[in-house]
């Protein structure tokens, strides 16, 4: 999850804006970004809890847009994740288009603990300060939102449905909205929300297995040459120091690499690259942030295939993602990838620190390579992994059942109105739901889709699939807008 | 709210016995008390922060019989309310019946805060530790030991479909499980369950305009006799300190008022009389606890009539209740009555600080009475006198909107397989749901029925009404119970 947020947050407004130039997104009107405020709005502190801090609140900062809003129409609300909401408001493009089909107001929510919304300040990431960052109390600050902004922009409540949208672990949060407080939420757009696999609920190779196989659809020399590359720095490594050196060299390397826990660590930078690209593999360029060309799998690929060797292969597949300027004249591990519960890792991120404790505690993100099934060294990052870290580093054990317990693990049913979309490029993808639950909780898959492609600005090189399955989102969005104002279709 | 759990703590299990020769239930097979073995689970103190209280945990108590039980048949899950699960056991005997017939695990937990389950031993009611007192944390209590049992008794947690019951707060909360909890429990019976009154959503001058309606049905003219011993305590208590003296007196109150303050709270002791006899107006007598006759209503009202004035007629009245046992001289009202924010007050009940720090947070029961539609002297509880008390006693501030936030107010549709039971003689009735919800939300009432009536130990004088309820109660919970196991009716 954590490599995503990394591009959400680099993506500018520049690029969106020259992005815009070509967009020729058939269903709804051109893209554009609305003029929009930045609010605070006052949350308590815990919402769980009347003692400790009381009456103690914090101020969430939300950003608003009423440039399309009609009185009464919507609310389209996004459920921020772990990242700056203005970042997040950037990268997500197509609520902004809904909302001028719908005539809705658009409200993006930033998660407590990242961004500006952080509720003790300076001393915010302190351990005991650590405590309150948990979806349920994240929730619970947008249900208040929700109360705040349908008493204050709407005459009756009820004729302004609000409308969840989220991506990634925001998508969960949306999904989340919608089967704890379907009174406020009328239905929700959950693109790319793992939310099987953050209960604890999927087998923990998929993601990894999942990379593998994008680079292997495009070309099955790949993963092998990746493997080759592998093989020979285990090779390596197994000459002691001198290997280690020679790797480090080869790798380019700022600090050599000194112990065995070096090697281990510069195998997950190398894996998190692959990744990323495999994530983002978008059929147009992104030139802000990491800088990816089209089809970044692709690219990789090919520089694997063309390098002299495997180690000089993966080199450039990573540089593609960590060396996107071309300015580096050697990698520093320890910016670009610092251990965290996120076996992706949390160092480039923003919310780094936070999305670490969530990790920590709430979400189980337990995925292990194995080199079977997949391409990379086998590394388990089990339960025990996992609680070790975290109680060295926050003083935390994590509670592995209860996501599945407080969201009601596969058992959606009960539930409704809710779209789960997945890219079928995503190796996230199979941490969600990928087939339909019910009637009204559908599966969307995005053929050559990738994460969260289909909440994207719009591009005029969009597949047909994602341009089909944002008509039907739109669709089903208007749906439960008609069945939440009693409005007959 | 409160009184229903002073009696619920009275009876004891020596009437149930003697109840139960006389059971002649024609829907399922005679009441039996089925043995059962108390047992302790470890729950999270704070299930909503992982620092402050990190992994401390408290013991829950839990009763479970498995006398009836059939290895992967349903469980029956009490969500305890405002007191001693023990109690609350005795007192719920329909309960049994249906596990009986359904050959379930019966389970009764109890209430964090309540009875042995105090989270900080004998400092539990100190200010600084009452704020993990909740309904959210008590129902993630719940959700725990639902996983926990059906893992532990279940193969497959699928062929064991959880039912939850509950009456009154407990109803509430049994509600509250299905809204929030769908994964855990397939359905359940809310009986008495005062959802939109603890919500603050109910006008606030019903539960004595039902009290005074109850008293009216039976003789207009006993309404009319409160009314004249009120306004004859008026006209004294403007004579000054010899008219509060005059009163005491009168009234046999072991220290005489001394103050206006001490008269609206004798007024307070009174009106709580009034209402306990309201609740509890069944069709037999009880001669445990309040040692109330069958139809106390009905037989207080004579005494009221009988009585040389409205003064003594009160009395009388009062009496019934506080003087069961005949063998007071006197009555101490500081012991019968305490003022806290339930207006009904809390001090009979063995849960009585906590049940006022629940009402001073999460659960309105801002009910006024106005001596116009109803009998009893004005005396507005609003949201400032709340306010005022809470802060004051606990150091906590309300927060009025957010239980309806939180559990979806009015808006219980996308919810299911609830029954909301209420007696038509109970005047917390119009608290709670009266009319179907939706085809799987139905309201039953219950005529000529008392507070919580339907989960009452059965009894040879219930009318059909009680009789007729029970079993669609039964018809329904076993299509809950098919359904969940995927049996076709």
């Amino acid at each position: 999850m954590a490599a995503a947020d990394v591009l959400v947050v680099r993506h500018s407004v520049v690029s969106l804006a020259v992005a815009v130039l070509f967009v020729t997104f058939p269903h709804v009107s051109a893209t554009r970004d609305p003029p929009h405020e930045t609010r605070y709005f006052n949350q308590y502190l815990d919402h769980f809890n009347y003692a400790s801090h009381g009456a103690e609140t914090f101020q969430e900062r939300v950003l608003v847009s009423d440039a399309f809003w009609r009185k009464e129409g919507p609310i389209f609300f996004y459920t921020g994740n772990e990242g700056p909401i203005t970042s997040i408001w950037n990268e997500v493009g197509f609520i902004k288009d809904l909302a001028e089909k719908f005539e809705a107001l658009i409200v993006f929510a930033e998660h407590r603990y990242y961004g500006e919304s952080l509720p003790f300040g300076e001393t915010t990431f302190n351990k005991e300060n650590m405590g309150l960052l948990t979806v349920e109390q994240a929730l619970a600050d947008y249900a208040v939102l929700i109360t705040n902004l349908t008493a204050s922009y709407c005459e009756d409540p009820d004729v302004c449905p609000v409308i969840a949208f989220g991506g990634s672990y925001g998508g969960v949060l949306s999904a989340f909205m919608r089967l704890k407080y379907p009174n406020l939420v009328a239905g929700a757009l959950a693109s790319s929300a793992n939310v099987y696999m953050s209960a604890g609920l999927t087998p923990g190779n998929e993601l990894f297995q999942d990379v593998t196989e994008d680079f292997r659809r495009y070309n099955p020399r790949c993963p092998e040459r990746v493997r080759e590359g592998f093989a020979e720095m285990e090779r390596l490594a197994g000459q002691g120091k001198q290997g280690l050196h020679e790797i480090s060299s080869r790798m380019r390397l700022c600090s050599p690499l000194q112990h065995h826990a070096d090697l281990v660590n510069m195998y997950r930078w190398v894996r998190e690259a692959f990744t990323v690209l495999a994530m983002e593999d978008l059929p147009y360029s992104i030139s802000n942030g990491p800088s990816l060309p089209a089809y970044p799998v692709n690219a990789s690929c090919d520089l694997l295939l063309k390098a002299s060797d495997g180690i000089e292969g993966i080199l450039q597949a990573v540089g593609m993602l960590y060396n996107f300027t071309s300015n580096l004249t050697c990698f520093d591990l320890h910016r670009d990838f610092v251990p965290c519960a996120d076996p992706t890792g949390c160092s480039l991120m923003p919310g780094a620190q936070a999305w670490d404790y969530q990790t920590c505690t709430e979400i189980s993100l337990l995925e292990s390579t194995n080199n079977v099934t997949d391409m990379f060294p086998p590394d388990a990052f089990t339960e025990e992994t996992r609680a070790a870290h975290c109680w060295q580093r926050w003083g935390v054990t994590p509670r592995p059942g209860w996501l599945a317990t407080q969201f009601w693990g596969k058992d959606l049913k009960p539930s409704s109105n809710i779209i789960f979309s997945n890219g079928d490029l995503d190796p996230w993808r199979r941490g969600g739901v990928l087939q339909n639950v019910s009637s009204s909780i559908v599966a969307m898959v995005i053929e050559g889709g990738a994460h969260m492609m289909d909440l994207r600005v719009p591009n005029p090189a969009d597949p047909q699939s994602v341009i089909h399955v944002r008509q039907q989102e739109a669709y089903l969005i208007g749906r439960w807008i008609r069945e939440a104002t009693n409005q007959r279709e």
